[in-house]
């Protein structure tokens, strides 16, 4: 029963697409402020985060881009970039809260690509890969517009979660497990990857120099 | 009568797209030259300039690309890539003239994005940014693609100009003001926001860090 | 008969942009490798070279990007991946090697590139352009994504051959040259552009600076 009920499939990508979206725009938003961007620079870069991936994701699977169908994402990151004009004293304080809710969205948008991309028509594969390019895409995003080197490349395992969540939610549908708990075992995956990767310092293997 | 004349409403927006061009090529073609890009690698700065913002809009409303539909806009950027090349040592003395050039381009480069928008069967809200990221986006590719950060995050009122556009032509529409009006006024308001920020050294606030 | 035995054209079109993938993929993994890139940044470097370009290009065409209708794409830089990671030692012996395979690449991307945006309708001029676009906007992309400056704007001929490839299949089309013998001469044309300018240090002229 997988696919086979879109109106609670669409409900749930509401709910997920939501909850993600403030704190994706709150880790853009708190980088423009570091390099003291000015509050539109801020709200440039939150949005960015917030709706950069799924912005790419729908441009390549040729339907309309979901943020132009509610301003709710406008109004989340606008609520992000007030919290982060008054409250930036204690922003640091509450680091693990955003570690956790940065988390959550991952696992969410994850799952939102790879649910959107199903219902498109795709196979699998390329639902892995939307289900990564709207969990991580945002972030290379913003850090091009910050004139970074995408952090997503060293040092995180962000990406990777993505995949082996991908993986995952194939695995369980392909064993006809239903979609509940497809989603929420997909769910636990990726927050516990990210948890445990940033927890014990795990990352991928570096590429080696060619010395 | 707002959008009720469709070919007066296209007409204008091609005369509009087209003196922005010019402005907004020679922007990227001179920032390319201070880096001493070679004869291509200016075109291309050029351009992304000149069409980047609208391609942009276009990609996410679903309709093919505008400069694909005439090569107007290729000649153009080619006409003033010859001005970079040939007028390279009197650019600077007439300053003046491209940051009045560059000003109209992006009231004109807004309106437009706005007006597409709305044929395109899109509320207000999503208008304005489009409004924006056609004004704005272009110059933000520039900066990208020059590996520096975006001068727009940090030093110019230039998105702001955008979005206070987009609420005047939102703002005079629901007022049931006549198209004639709402144009000229969204104009001048950008260009006179741009022009009193410069000349007023007025600028955003800043978002604070978190020390 | 140019454009009229599809089944030819699109068999051709596949070849083609198969055998580009391997040394695109390539590049952008060693160039990620050199900067210490883990494994997925190595393989999200390397699909960027190999299918930015087109998907950009497929995406501006309004078509669904090519990578999505088979997954041979990922399959051909996972294995360029895994020559990276296993032969890392014996890569830059054959540099040759590769700048040969790059060069044979962007030959067959750029007709892949002229030759997609004929069949979807568009004048020769467009088709020029997004030649281009296939050849060299993947090497942009990583370019980026590496925090570098677009080695294309300043040090290689990259963009230039495939401009002149480009106006060299427009040229013979419109002698009514046959398909095949168009092919080839603009392969051979964009082929023989590189080396020789990479052989003799040929660049386009440097913009002026404004002093």
């Amino acid at each position: 029963m997988i696919h086979h009920d879109p109106e609670f499939v669409i409900t749930l990508q509401r709910v997920i697409e939501f909850i993600g979206t403030f704190a994706f725009a709150l880790s853009g938003i708190r980088l423009a402020a570091s390099k003291h961007y000015d509050w539109l620079g801020g709200f440039v870069c939150g949005i960015a985060v917030a709706i950069g991936g799924g912005t790419i994701r729908d441009v390549m699977l040729g339907v309309r881009p979901f943020w132009m169908l509610s301003p709710i994402y406008m109004i989340c990151t606008l609520f992000a970039q007030c919290v982060v004009i008054v409250c930036h004293h204690y922003l640091r304080r509450l680091d693990a809260t955003w570690f956790l809710f940065d988390t959550l969205g991952l696992a969410l948008f994850n799952i939102a690509g790879i649910q959107k991309t199903l219902e498109c028509g795709f196979p699998f594969w390329v639902a892995i890969i939307m289900g990564c390019i709207t969990g991580a895409a945002g972030g290379v995003i913003r850090d091009v517009l910050l004139n970074e080197e995408p952090v997503i490349f060293r040092k995180e395992i962000y990406a990777m979660a993505c995949v082996v969540g991908g993986l995952t939610y194939w695995l369980l549908s392909w064993l006809q497990v239903s979609l509940y708990i497809t989603v929420i075992a997909t769910f636990a995956i990726v927050c516990a990857i990210r948890f445990l990767a940033v927890k014990y310092h795990i990352s991928l293997p570096k590429l080696r120099d060619e010395e």
